[in-house]
């Protein structure tokens, strides 16, 4: 620690890549002049959580304390903190800072900024590990803290910093509303925040999912129709129906065939991926001028946008609250996508 | 024939696939009431004029009269034709009808009509072959047709009708204009077309190419920068520069490379393809929020703007003129890449 001043908080670690998470400590920095501290309420559980812990993705630095899906309580405020004030509900997401300068955070997109500090797995400015949410407290710069609105509670609010902008950004950059019909591609984490929002922004929603099995959920989220992409005839009945088609699945899509179900001027766009490459012909997005599409969480201002939103339109995540010690049997869960929608750590319990 | 009052008119035609072309005749419907008759002055050669002949697409119909960049003047009006006269100087691209009917067409974008009948190549809706512009006369509806401004020379006009329209709709539509950075990639028929659009639109325009031997070429057409492809130290070089990058290449592209050429939010654009699908990491994407889309010809409205465009701008293709006896030879050099940059049939050899 390069901070003197810096206090011992309780988390949940993984102390090793592959090992379960369990109870330690962590050292969180003095609160400096822009910083907030904050108590932290609920931690949501991400499947990128699991990737991280288990270094799939690459080098991972351990300790651990995963958990970018934050929603607390500012207990203490710095001098120079002009935004919040103690008492107030904010939330963290997937990064606590950036260099405010790139093209990128000056367009508000600072989670493609090149220097963004992940809000765990990282380094900060001082080249200390940051540890995320699966913690009592954080302590973070008020620039990259948003508030969460009254009408929301905590609990369902923390899925939100990372599942609800995953999925608000791309459904408000292409433009899903009245008279457009968009596709859900995997009805998860992920998925079930795109069925509300989507349906809130006023689109007529298909899920498609791999079976019928959690088609009540489906319809009850708020989509219209609900079809198994199992089932072959799904991609001929579909055939050019929609004007988005959102995938959140990480398992490798057969494109042709999603861009096949896109109108004219059509956009799928990818928030999930596998690891590994996909094929692709470039005649699937020539034909019919369609365009296939990338998107990742979201900035700032539109991650406080997405939570207005979310508490105008009241959408919450659907969660299972669980206790920090059943962390590692619900991460057991997740990768069987045995969940209805998120897991969230109750972090009183840390 | 389904109709009695066919007329034959001279023509250029494959006989079979693969073979040579010849000359010949072939018949072109009587002028109907929304018809008109063109004189064609000019018949541009496009790669795809090759594809089509060598049946590398699909199952052609023989013989073959290759030919969607055509210029000329009308000779004769149908009864109930509004939009043209006699001596009025005309082109025709791509198609020569749709349904009319379907989204695709109601949005202008007819060439994604599913009943769009192809220049050559096609059936018309009697169940007759079309024969392109390697020919000295075409019966068109006049909604197919479009008006060559006074301002473009016809022979130079001729190549607009496709590989012109191909690249001003996707730099229109990605809003390549003022303060915005685009590179295209690949100086043939095609992108030397998209250099001149791009600079006309106010872009700051980079040409990437195999190697550097057209680059006097490149910049004289309006290019402010040229990187050869083949030198690896390009694509660190030029990371993150481009708002739009179009290709109109039919090799296999590393698309992750070309990917990484963009700012955040920038769109890679396939006019070209390779008929083979290529390989992606759907993260390339999702890092950056970038859209790789794709864009074929364009409409007939769009195609009317684009001829405007260039005669405004005093935009024609780069050619070179030859009589009808040179086409196979002219084929032997497009698919040797060996034409600066559009061979130009006069019409008036066939």
């Amino acid at each position: 620690m390069s901070q003197a001043t810096a206090t011992q908080v309780a988390a949940f670690a993984a102390p090793e890549p592959k090992a379960p998470l369990e109870r330690t400590t962590v050292p969180r920095r003095a609160v400096g002049p822009h910083d907030v501290l904050i108590d932290i309420k609920y931690a949501g559980i991400c499947h990128s959580d699991i990737h991280q812990v288990r270094d799939g993705w690459r080098e991972g630095i351990y300790p651990m304390v995963p958990g970018h899906e934050i929603a607390g309580v500012v207990t203490e405020v710095g001098a120079d903190v002009t935004r919040f004030a103690v008492g107030d509900r904010v939330g963290v997401g997937c990064f606590v800072d950036s260099c405010r300068e790139c093209e990128a955070c000056l367009q508000g997109q600072e989670q493609h900024c090149l220097e963004a500090t992940g809000t765990y797995n990282a380094l900060d400015e001082n080249g200390d590990p940051t540890y995320g949410g699966y913690s009592s407290h954080i302590v973070v710069d008020e620039n990259y803290t948003v508030r969460i609105p009254d009408g929301l509670s905590l609990d369902v609010a923390a899925p939100l910093l990372c599942a609800g902008i995953t999925l608000y950004s791309p459904l408000k950059h292409w433009q899903a509303g009245p008279g457009k019909k968009v596709a859900i591609v995997g009805l998860g984490g992920l998925g079930h925040m795109g069925v509300k929002i989507a349906a809130a922004l006023g689109a007529e929603v298909t899920v498609l999912s791999q079976s019928l099995r959690k088609k009540d959920d489906g319809l009850a989220l708020g989509a219209t129709h609900y079809y198994a992409t199992s089932d072959e005839s799904t991609f001929t009945e579909l055939a050019g129906r929609f004007d988005l088609v959102v995938s959140t699945v990480s398992a490798p899509l057969d494109l042709g065939a999603y861009l096949g179900l896109l109108k004219v001027g059509g956009t799928l766009v990818n928030v999930g991926a596998p690891e590994e490459p996909v094929s692709l012909n470039l005649f699937s997005v020539i034909g019919g001028n369609k365009t296939l599409a990338g998107s990742m969480i979201g900035g700032i201002a539109e991650t406080q946008e997405m939570l207005d939103f979310c508490a105008e339109h009241g959408l919450g995540s659907e969660i299972e609250l669980i206790g920090a010690d059943q962390i590692n049997e619900a991460y057991a869960r997740v990768e069987a996508s045995d969940v209805r929608y998120r897991f969230v750590i109750d972090a009183s319990t840390i």
